[in-house]
């Protein structure tokens, strides 16, 4: 007679957490992808920006703790060790934890510096990518960031990086017909106009700053790239902004904001 | 007595038709966002490329008139004019059409074309973004497309354009720790590894090709830029694939598929 080995009780094997990096896109619940709404529904902790909006952490489960890294509580910028901290301690506690980024996780979302404490950890993990704010911003003035005989390529870049004011290929981003999505501009913006100016971007190169893309209350700010510090002077826009350098709403007069009409273009 | 006048009966007023071009992601059905879903699930006709998996196209309405636009009946490859056609004669007609494009429509999905035929003939319109397969792609070998102090810019480029194999700023993307998602790019392999070796890239530097991103099928070629076009030969890669420049798969051993160990590197 064979020798069957005796299992050991299954169901009370201790669950080990794991970890998954989830892009919450722009704003707009309706572009979470699928696979994000299931992760958020299945995590026992979401640890989560300062930028996610409240309709989309409403989407978690109603017993899930949910941690904001990003605010008070934490102070006004949880430190990034403390963020990969948290993160580890619940995975380790054998919670399923969803990390919350705005966007997609992969595009200026430091998800490097938490994958490796997560990988240091021993911790299973997955990506799920998401909606880009440059997509969004660029889906909501009817445009595209690749056109066939205009651009073959489009940047997306930041304004500022760990030393300060981002330093670009001027000279490549100068050559008309170019389209970037530049995030986190808002305070680099004369730096940038500045650099592109003396790099030969022609003054009238149209420019459109979406703030807070896909959202209730995104405002759209056309402009050109010389006009472009004074306009963000005066438009004193609060929430987060992309840059979309070389591209103009496609319907000019109707995607024009109010504050088009009080500022000086 | 006021006069009131007769309201018509609104309930009969023609309906309009109009044109959702929408994101399908890069094939897994679980990176749908919620609104591609939702407009799915509202067309009257679906006018989809030929990389739409089967799966999406299951979520259209059972009475929907679902068209490939990308395969046979239209020819291996529908003529943009025609697609345009169809897009606008149907919604026309009062349809909601649904065009669903592979991908982010506004990433090398040639919308700009569709757009202006879907204005021209004075029908409403709306963009729903997707995931992209850069994205998706990057986010399957645990890499993120920008990091501190290592990338400050992210580009997305074509291998090949309306002029043949498209040239780019080559110096620049040269440069040491930048990162590129090059899509269309299987032939142009050859030509790209020349220029970007003539302007500086190191032959080491490593280079991911990732076939069918986020699906069943999905194969990912990690190599270097010098081994590109040899590996990429060898592989036969048959689906739509991205190249990753300047990244390799996070996890070196587990992520790699067994075609590596089929071709010397």
């Amino acid at each position: 007679m064979p020798h069957f080995p005796i299992l050991p009780d299954l169901a009370r094997a201790p669950v080990p957490g794991r970890v998954d990096f989830v892009g919450a896109g722009p704003g707009d619940p309706e572009l979470l992808t699928l696979r994000a709404l299931k992760a958020l529904g299945r995590a026992d902790v979401v640890i989560h920006d300062r930028l996610i909006s409240p309709e989309i952490l409403e989407l978690a489960r109603r017993d899930a703790l949910v941690i904001d890294a990003g605010k008070e509580g934490f102070g006004p910028s949880t430190p990034q060790a403390e963020i990969n901290r948290l993160i580890v301690a619940h995975a380790r506690a054998g919670a399923r934890v969803v990390r919350l980024k705005s966007g997609d996780p992969c595009i200026f979302g430091r998800l490097d510096e938490e994958i490796e404490a997560v990988e240091a950890a021993g911790l299973a993990y997955r990506i799920v990518p998401g909606i880009s704010a440059a997509a969004a911003a660029a889906a909501g003035i009817g445009q595209s960031l690749t056109r066939r005989g205009r651009n073959g390529s489009v940047r997306l870049l930041t304004g500022h990086d760990v030393k300060g004011f981002a330093d670009h290929d001027w000279r490549a981003l100068a050559r008309p017909g170019e389209v970037a999505a530049i995030y986190m501009a808002k305070r680099a913006a004369r730096f940038l106009t500045g650099r592109l100016m003396m790099h030969g971007t022609a003054p009238d190169t149209p420019v459109t700053v979406v703030e807070n893309a896909s959202r209730p209350d995104e405002r759209r700010l056309a402009t050109t790239l010389a006009a472009l510090p004074g306009a963000l002077a005066a438009a004193a826009l609060k929430g987060p902004a992309v840059i979309l350098l070389g591209l103009a709403p496609r319907w000019a007069e109707a995607a024009l904001p109010k504050v088009l009409e009080e500022i000086a273009l």
